[in-house]
Order: C-alpha cells, then structure tokens, then sequence
C-alpha cells in the first residue's frame, strides 16, 4: 500500500479524498487524513477501508514529522500560511508535495535543496490559481507551436452560485470564505496591462471599472480587475503582451451595488466602531452618513451617494435588512468589515440543497501569420450539494490526479514549481474531462481591448 | 549669559530665532543654531552678536551631545521623529527641552524621569499642534468656570495662500511641506462624533465631506476632517461631549476638485508607476483611465468621473497642465503622489513677494444655567514675506515664548507636557497678540451639529 497523507480537512477536501478513495484498491492507495479536528478527518475518511483519520495539530512538530516520515506522499489543504511547516519536514524526509496555494516567499527559498533532492513540491494547481494556468498554458503554448504570437490575454474566475439556486437580487451568496469575499480587492491598486499601456485602479473605483462577459448557456457576467495581473506575464512568458488582465466574475449588477458598500466605508479592516457590539444594523448604516437633526438614513444615503429612487441597488439594500433599527451588530470590538460580513451572512448563506457554480473565461488574441486573431475559451461547472461542491471538484480534482501522477513517477521534473509544462497540465486537463470539467473554445474576431467593438 | 541651543535650522526657525536675538541683550541670551548644514544655520545666525552657528549631526553622538550639555534650554525644530535622541540627552545632562511636535510614544514614554529630575518637556506648542490647544483650553477652561458644561468642540485650522497672493483656481499655493499635502488624509478613516454619534469618513469620501466656514474679513473656507478627531476627548476632558470634530481648511472648491486626485488614485503613495521617467503629464493622467481606441483622454476622464463640459472644475485642471503631452515627469520609480506633488509645484510654488495666511476657527457649544449657547474664535495671521511667513510666526513664536518663560523659572510644571494648563497658556495668548496673534469671539446661537441651521 503507498500512503498518501492528506494534511487539512476543510471545506475543500471531499472530492479530493473521494478521488482517492475510488482508485484505492486499483492504485493500492492508503489515505490517511489528518486534520486538527479528529471529528472532520473522520467524516471525510466516511469508514472507507483504505482510509484512516488522525489527529494532527501542524504545530506538533511530532505528530507532524511522524505522519510526513510515514508518507509516500504528502498533499497540504492547509490554509497557505501554514505550508510551510510541512514544506520542511517533506525535504527533510525526501517526500513529494502538493498544495493549491501560491508559492510564498519561503517556500520558493526551498526550490535549490527541493531540486537536489530530486524532488516535485508542486503547488498552485487548484482552480485559481490551478485549472487556470494549466488550461492558458495549453492554449498559449499551442499557438506559440503554430508560430503565433500572444498579443492579449484576459483570464476571469468566480465562485457563484449556481442558476437553480441563484434567489436573491444580488445574485450571489458565499459558496467559499465569506471575509475573503468583503475585502476582496483591499491593499493596493490593481495593476494590468491594456494595449501596451500600464493602468491602475484604486480600491475604491474597482467595482465601478469592470467589463461584461457572455458565456453560452449561462448568461451574462461581469469582472473587476485582480490586484496582480502583471506577475502573469513572467510566469507565462508574456513577455511582449499588449494586453494582461485578470479579474473576478460575479453576476451583472453585484458590483455596482457593493460599490455602496465601498464608498461608505463599509468594507474596511484596519480600525474598529465604537460600541459596535450594541449597534442596530440602522446604526451601523448611520455611522457612516453625516449627523442631521431631521433627515432619515435612507434620504441622508441616497443623496450622499445619489441613488435615484427608482434604483434596483436600493431593493438589494433593502434585501439586506441594513435599515433595520432592531437588528443588533452583536459583535463587540468589530471592524465594518467584521461587521458587513455578519449582516451578509444573514442572507448570502446557501440553503439546504443550494449549489454552487464555478465560472472561467480565457481570452487569448494572437497573431499568427500576419493575422490578429482570438480565441475566448469558457469552463463551467456547478456542485452537487454543499459538500460536493463545484469548488471543492475544481480545487480538489487537479490536486488529487497531480499527485498520484507524481506518486506514479509519471511527473518527475523536480523543483517548486507550478503547473505550466505540458506533461503535468496536458494529463491532468485530459482527466478533469471525465469529470465534466471542460473548457469550450470558441474563435473570434480579435478587436484588442475594445469591448464595445468600437472603430477608432 | 544663558545658552539658548536651536536644534534644526528649517523653514519655521525664522521667527523664533529673531524673537530670541531681539531679546538677547535684555535677556542675557547667547542663541546656538545647530544643524547639519552650518550654512542654513549661518543664515539665520545673521551675524547677530549673540548669535552662533554650529555644525550639528543629530546622529553624531559626540557633537550632539556637546551641544546639549552646553546649552541652558533646548529647542528642538527637527522633525518629529528625530526628538527622541536629543530628549535622551537633555534627561541625562538635566536639561529643559521644547518642541512644536506631537508627543511620540517614545517621548511620553521619558515622563516619569523627566518628572523625577524636575525637568519641563514642553511639546506641541506650535501653531497647530500649540496655538489650537492653548487657544481653545483658555475658552474651554472659562466657560467652566462660569460653570458651563462643554457639549460641541470643533476646531479647524488651516495653512493658505494670503489673499493678496491668491492668483489661482485653486485658491492654493504650498507654504508649507507640499508632500503632506498631497497625501493629507491618507493612512486609515477619519472618526469624529456628531451630536453624541461616532462618525466615520473613508479617505475616498473625504474630500467630499467637506463643511464651510465664514471668517469675518476673509470671507468663506471649507474644511474636509482630520483622522484623529476623538483623542482630543481626554486630552482636554470632554467626556460627556456630543460633537468633536477637527478639520483643515481650505478655500470653497480646492477640496471638491482635489477629490479628483483621490478618485483617479493620483495621491496613492504605496505603489511606483512604470516607466514614470519618461511619462508625460498626459499620460499619468491616463494610466488612471480605461484603454480606448478611440476615446481622448478629457473625454475618459469626464465620462469616468461624471464632470459635466461647464464645470469649473475643469479649468482647474487645464491650469495645472495635466493633460499636457511634452510635460516630462522626469522621475524615475515614482509613485502617484510623487508625481502628482512634482506637477502641483511646477503651479502651486509662492513667487517672490508671495504671502502666506494662516486660519483657525474653534466653535465651543456649552449649556450654562439651563441655556445652550456658543462661541465662535477666529484667527488669522498673514506672512510678511517668505521668510518671516505666518506660518514660521505662528509656529516658532509659541515655541520661543515657551522656552523662555522655562528658562526664566515663571513656568516649572514638569513632565513631558502639552500647553493646556493656564500658567503656560495665559502669559503666552497674551504675549502673541503683541505679534498680532490674536482671536475674535463671536457668541452666537447654539445650533448644535446643524450648519445649514434646519429645523427637525
């Protein structure tokens, strides 16, 4: 039996573990599932015979270093801060490793002594970052081979919820981290590339800057824009790129509304509200709008930040409950962010029965035989139930099949590293099939950044 | 003769240098001007009899220190940071000390010693922080007296143009430090509290926020708020206060068309822009705006942020060569707010004879015998020219009055100190009117937070 040690037991985990153990007797696979809760790596394990729970505390150095020495292969689904810890022990005890997260600073210190050893730390090879490099890897790398060369290439993701189960006016509810969701875009301007020339978008204009994407069978979306698209174009080889752009999907309308949030403030992190435990979510709403000895909040908002009456964002306010007097924060000692996110979760939780729905869209312009050309290139896939979940499949399936490939010895370039060679993205792109994890190509004319199409 | 050491030979030493030299003969004063350039210190020693320049690195351990234990007080004019190695000598050679800056952790940290050996550490008496807290605590301080009970503090103070030299759309040259100026606001939500409610401001709405002022003479200000409203609170026990709000002021419009700036992410400070060298003013413009094939630049720009083809707003920017194409930046790895400074002072810088004005204006809000009154105060202080500016008077003239009085033993209250107790605050409002530092009490109705003055 050849033991994968599976380190994390969280949200993401099921579909991996279930991949494990639908080819345990076939791969004479034992999984053994450690997790600081004994409780989730039991329900993951799911009394399966070639699978093991145990308790495993990553700041354990013992139970840590006992349970990597005994692996023939080791998967971190550890938050990405805790990586590490396990990196290192993996060098110590010459074990190969795979992770979802980015490479940090730390880890990538580790790559020389990795390549010594002649081992594969393979890592960004979930969804995003994951099925994104792999699956615009071997389109780019395809056109290159056909003596094109890339021009522009924009590249969106989202986490949503699926169509059946889309039932609020904001389209949206937390199908992953929900405070990653209230602060997404905080800590800097983005940064991206558009027809050669470098632009920067402030925090507080993201969600007023985005752009419209059509997928066949699923409607409309929109995108604003990543904070780091530009360390793209060395990872890919991009160098020469006119256009670089990576941003996130939400439904049409989200942002324009969580725009609001934005200009109030609603969104920061970095201070707390005084007496924020005893707050109305009337009063939270209040303390972001100047004192009047006669105005109401609602009046004192839509003329601050000019909502017409008949405006839609308003009914998605409303939706929220966020002019409720009697509503209470309930929180002591809480940021807005703290605070937004509670008010969110009231209504953004999924239901019993609710699914999930991932969405990437590739667009890739090239010029190939002195022709502009361009290929939009869309994946969707929608979860099961809320433990089968289209992020748990997207996150958990390329991490499984790249490391039993690794396990096999059929992917064996050493080093840390993520998937952007042929023979790790053509296999594992190859297998997400089986899985209805496909990428549909469509080509078009390439108009450059023009979304309107407009003529100069 | 008694040594008077100088630390720092800046822009705002003017004033107090020649206050000390005008009383060096019937004061007995021997005046040492120490600072890293012996030039800048030469300069202000003017040849005075009782005047000497020093070379002074205030990280040179041996020549600091030297100075120090000659000197019968300190002056400290260095920048706020640097205090804290002449503060340690003036605590181990037994030494009184002043400065015109906020209190650090550091300094405060140096109290118990400080009061152990008897010594004065007298800071924040400049103009502001110095001219507001006396000025407000002698107001404050008399209303209780009267027994009146403080409810509404709000304070503005405000670094101009002097009218005769106001020659911009702008209404705005630099006179002081043009960096803080471009990043004012930045570094977290401004808080405050209105009629009993905590209030908070992001820095994107700040400039947005703004409230007007009318100065008797000087016609009409706005000002947007200062982050640090609330930790005035105890400094000046206002526990029980309703409103709390401090602020800058500007003339009516700088802020409306500063916000501009903010909106675009043109005052960002913690990212460099690419290629800035060899941008031109147009183009950093357009690093801000989205890509367009067709699309001018003063044609994103409106679109983006809404400016309609009559605002005044407009000419504002065209003044300030913005959208410029032959304009070279000319700095390399710069970021937004160092451009931006770098192109407001190609305008902004005062011309030879231009004259400086500094305005404050307090509001006290108090309930004497069951009746809710107010007093306004009002000052403001014009330069003479660009040496003896309003802002070096009002800056070096509290900080030298102070120094003298600790040296003439008529102020010994020690400890690390700000100027709120009357025996410092009362002889030297008095002594400033001399100078034509003076406020204008104005009594008027008290209409609480409520300057439109509507009725609920």
């Amino acid at each position: 039996m050849r033991k994968v040690l599976v380190i994390g037991a969280g949200k993401s985990t099921a579909v991996l573990i279930k991949y494990f153990q639908d080819k345990a007797e076939s791969e004479n696979l034992q999984i053994i599932i450690g997790d600081i809760s004994i409780e989730n790596a039991q329900k993951l394990a799911n009394n399966h015979p070639f699978s093991e729970a145990i308790l495993l505390d990553v700041f354990d150095k013992n139970s840590r270093e006992n349970a990597i020495q005994n692996a023939d292969i080791v998967v971190s689904m550890l938050p990405a801060r805790f990586h590490i810890e396990v990196a290192k022990d993996c060098l110590k005890y010459e074990k190969n490793m795979v992770t979802a997260s980015y490479v940090s600073e730390e880890m990538q210190e580790l790559d020389s002594e990795v390549r010594k050893k002649g081992l594969v730390f393979m890592n960004e090879i979930g969804l995003d970052p994951g099925i994104d490099h792999m699956s615009a890897m071997q389109v780019i790398d395809r056109i290159r081979n056909q003596g094109g060369k890339i021009i522009l290439f924009e590249s969106f993701t989202g986490g949503l919820v699926a169509p059946e189960s889309d039932t609020n006016l904001w389209n949206y509810k937390f199908t992953w981290n929900p405070r990653n969701v209230v602060i997404a875009g905080q800590g800097g301007s983005a940064e991206f590339l558009q027809e050669g020339t470098y632009k920067y978008i402030p925090y507080h204009k993201l969600f007023r800057r985005t752009e419209f994407l059509e997928v066949e069978g699923y409607g409309r979306f929109e995108a604003y824009a990543n904070r780091n698209s530009l360390k793209y174009q060395s990872i890919y080889g991009l160098e020469d790129i006119l256009t670089l752009y990576r941003g996130t999907i939400r439904r049409v309308g989200f942002s324009r509304a969580w725009n609001i949030f934005v200009q109030l403030g609603m969104t920061a992190d970095d201070y707390t509200i005084e007496n924020s435990e005893h707050m109305s979510y009337r009063d939270f709403m209040n303390s972001f709008l100047p004192y009047s000895p006669s105005d109401s909040v609602e009046l004192k908002l839509r003329h601050y930040l000019k909502i017409d009456q008949d405006d839609i964002m308003w009914d998605k306010l409303l939706e929220l409950d966020l002019f409720n007097p009697h509503k209470k924060v309930s929180i002591s000692n809480a940021t807005p962010a703290q605070i937004l996110q509670k008010i969110l979760m009231d209504k953004w939780t999924l239901d019993d029965g609710d699914k999930d729905m991932i969405v990437m869209y590739h667009k890739f312009g090239y010029e190939l035989n002195g022709k502009r050309q361009q290929i939009d290139a869309t994946m969707v896939s929608i979860g099961e139930d809320q433990t089968y979940t289209a992020m748990a499949r997207t996150v958990g399936l390329p991490v499984a099949m790249a490391a039993l490939r690794i396990l096999n010895k059929e992917y064996t370039h050493s080093g840390v590293q993520i998937p952007i060679k042929k023979e790790i993205y053509d296999p594992i792109l190859k297998e997400l099939e089986d899985f209805g994890i496909t990428f549909n190509e469509i080509e078009r004319d390439y108009l450059g950044y023009n979304p309107d199409g407009v003529k100069g």
